[in-house]
């Protein structure tokens, strides 16, 4: 406003030029992937599935890597994003606490996603790849991914879980819109798909058999200009996404704010956590005063409750065994809203800084959640994702909190994604259709027994087991 | 981009101060609305529909009006809202004209709507209004008003043509979840909606049915403390929405643009249109050599085939006659999915505007007006409303033409909205279920002799007839 700053911007030639890799930094070295014997993975054994600069990305300890001219170049079509302060949810809880937000939802899919497609395709077109597979669930990750497909002119298949597919057809619209094709899976098209429809022809789908489609259907392809994309987990997505967190350290700045206090970011897989979080990481490593919080969903507490663990990415077991905090890869979460929360497993990176004992996780349930949505809605004025609204319901917590100690404090958290297009639940939560989510202790004993046999990654911080 | 710059913003504190109301600027001075007795209608007449801060604007011959310090704060939440060059698509057209649009789906609501909603919202609540009413028709209007009255704490009860209640229930959702109540119209809460159940309990309903209950629940409350509020049309709102025109001539100087060669708008009832156009015509009426374009469906012709008259601005009668460019307030346009432009009038100020050859309206189908949205999801990579596209078809016609004759040309746009919430149009265009729209010969005809008997504001400019 006239009188209240609420808008930090930066002009476009000031986006970073390098993302920042947390991996330099961590205070123990990464455990690598292991394969199916065992063994570490090598570069060699991925290049089936990625590009070699890809994988060189996945296994770098460089501090700083070079943003291609041409990636940066679509990235400033809506970035730098804009950092924003939350006077009114401020006036509205009445805490001495300032809000601070970076803007993720006002990329063209509406997340934080496109900050990873963007990279991922131009890296896959340097290296001579024309096709692109993917797998997604409530659809983010597909509509991204066929966006940076569209602008860079690569061919794109998305295979998207059929429960989804039904319920959300007007993502399969937008990928289309983008010149992607969208597959309910399971399909016909893999033999992965097939075997799964011979044995039960209404077979739902499920991420992990959508995973197992899509690797397939890139391996199929003999010509070698197929390759397979992933949204979050891996450690090249977190390096694409700390765009956002090196954006906020500037644009705080303009704020006359030196530090956050408080730094939150809701965490499926862990990348538009690991985005905003990471290059404050950067500063808590070398000495800085700063609580950094990822949020979850109460259904599928990876950080709170899980254990440390080599599991797989998927429930066919097709990637390798990672080093990760897992409710285990057979784990259906209830099916909450926030789709993009529901994953079993957590990105090595943010699951090691766990371990370091760098993060403070927290945990909400779904009504929580969009009692603090609809508290947003109606105070700040726009509609955050399912997803968003986690990280939301821990700002809350914590702007109540400093008002209750008298305490001003600067809170910083990632608004990821807009909820537009997920007005459905929204519906169910306004008619009192929904429930809470929560895992049982009963489940997470199960959880915890059916990945007893794996490798114990988690024996170097044996502190962490619960 | 680094190299090339896309985005010309604004900060906060270089919002305008003032709107602009081109009725000072007219060659000829507007003609008077008229009320059921032939006679101009005076303020006092419209008191009960309208607060007296409203109706002085609507009345205003003042060239400039200061915005109120509080709208100014609610507007900075998104305004300025960027100018950005289309930069893909000049590439994808080879064309040498400069294509630069104002991204007016950058709001809360995610179009125009909101710059009108605010100030209509504040000024009621000064003259001590604290229930307003309002009709809608695809929900972008009901859900801006719903916004607003959220954030300024009014009650907000819309009336949603039954057939789009239907068809789209996240706008519903959207409203309540604003905190706004939303009814299906025709329905039982007034006099007039009853009556047409008794005859007709199926009935679709239609905007002028609307426009009747929302009128008669604001009139309904004998506390005199409900009022009703109208989206586009009135002089009032064309004065709001004059600030995304004043942002856009600063930032095209910041571009190095004297000024635009062309200014293109869509226009329905004539808000965004006049919001981009109207500060540009004061330089046109001052000597300047721009052309001025709006562009309209086929299927809706209003400014490029329909007589100037007297007429309704509603179907039951209710509203003052307006001196306007109509099709006849009985007309029903072909259900385009551009649900904008279907209204059968058109705002008095742009009709007075095209009466004194300042405009060079056209007029498109709507499946070219698809396939340019398709050609621009998919080089700018954003998702345009399906009213934008009109717009946007337009837009590719100049550039089309600017290529032909060798010659670099400035056209600006507005971006009037996103069409996040209108895929299920794409979704029939993709599968090509979709006609062209537009209004045959024989109901042209049908139309001009239903209008023959109203009062012939058009005589003043015989030869605009047709």
């Amino acid at each position: 406003m006239p009188g209240e700053t609420t808008l930090y911007a930066l002009p476009q030639d000031a986006i970073p030029r390098q993302w920042y890799n947390l991996a330099a930094d961590l205070p123990t070295p990464m455990l690598p992937p292991l394969g199916p014997d065992g063994q570490p993975v090598e570069a060699h054994h991925l290049a089936a599935i990625f590009p070699d600069n890809i994988i060189a990305q996945e296994m770098s300890q460089e501090r700083w890597i070079d943003i291609p001219e041409e990636v940066l170049d679509i990235l400033t079509r809506w970035r730098p994003t804009p950092l924003r302060r939350a006077r009114a949810l401020e006036r509205l809880l009445k805490t001495p606490a300032k809000i601070y937000y970076k803007d993720e939802s006002v990329s063209p899919a509406g997340s934080h996603k496109p900050n990873t497609a963007v990279p991922q395709v131009w890296y896959n077109r340097q290296a001579g790849i024309t096709h692109l597979t993917t797998e997604t669930g409530a659809g983010q990750w597909g509509s991204s991914l066929a966006y940076a497909c569209a602008l860079l002119g690569l061919d794109c298949r998305v295979f998207m879980v059929k429960v989804s597919f039904e319920q959300k057809p007007f993502r399969k619209t937008l990928m289309e819109l983008w010149g992607g094709s969208c597959i309910a899976s399971p399909s016909m098209e893999t033999a992965s798909g097939r075997a799964i429809l011979a044995h039960d022809p209404d077979c739902p789908g499920s991420l992990g058999i959508a995973i197992s489609e899509a690797v397939e259907a890139a391996l199929a392809d003999r010509s070698g200009k197929t390759r397979y994309c992933l949204g979050s987990v891996l450690n090249h997505v977190m390096l694409h996404q700390s765009i956002i967190g090196l954006e906020a350290q500037r644009q705080l700045g303009q704020a006359g704010v030196a530090q956050p206090d408080v730094v939150i970011g809701c965490a499926g897989g862990g990348s538009n956590f690991a985005g905003i979080a990471f290059p404050f990481l950067r500063e808590k490593i070398g000495g800085a005063n700063i609580r950094i919080v990822p949020v979850e969903p109460l259904s599928c507490p990876t950080l709170t409750r899980a254990p440390f663990v080599y599991d797989h990415g998927d429930q066919a077991r097709m990637t390798p065994l990672m080093p990760m905090h897992s409710l285990g890869s057979n784990y259906i979460p209830s099916s909450i809203h926030a789709g993009g929360l529901r994953y079993h497993g957590m990105s090595p990176l943010v699951s090691q800084a766990l371990v370091e004992g760098l993060l403070e996780p927290a945990a909400h349930d779904q009504l929580q959640c969009y009692e603090a949505a609809l508290r947003w809605a109606r105070s700040e004025g726009t509609v955050p994702a399912p997803e968003t609204s986690h990280a939301i319901a821990q700002v809350i917590v914590e702007a109540e909190r400093a008002r209750e100690e008298g305490v001003e404090r600067n809170i910083l958290f990632c608004y990821s994604g807009h909820g537009m297009m997920d007005l459905v639940g929204y519906r169910k939560y306004l008619n009192g259709e929904l429930h809470g989510g929560g895992m049982s202790d009963d489940d997470l004993a199960q959880t915890k027994a059916a990945l007893a046999g794996h490798p114990p990654a988690a024996e170097r911080h044996s502190g962490r087991w619960r």
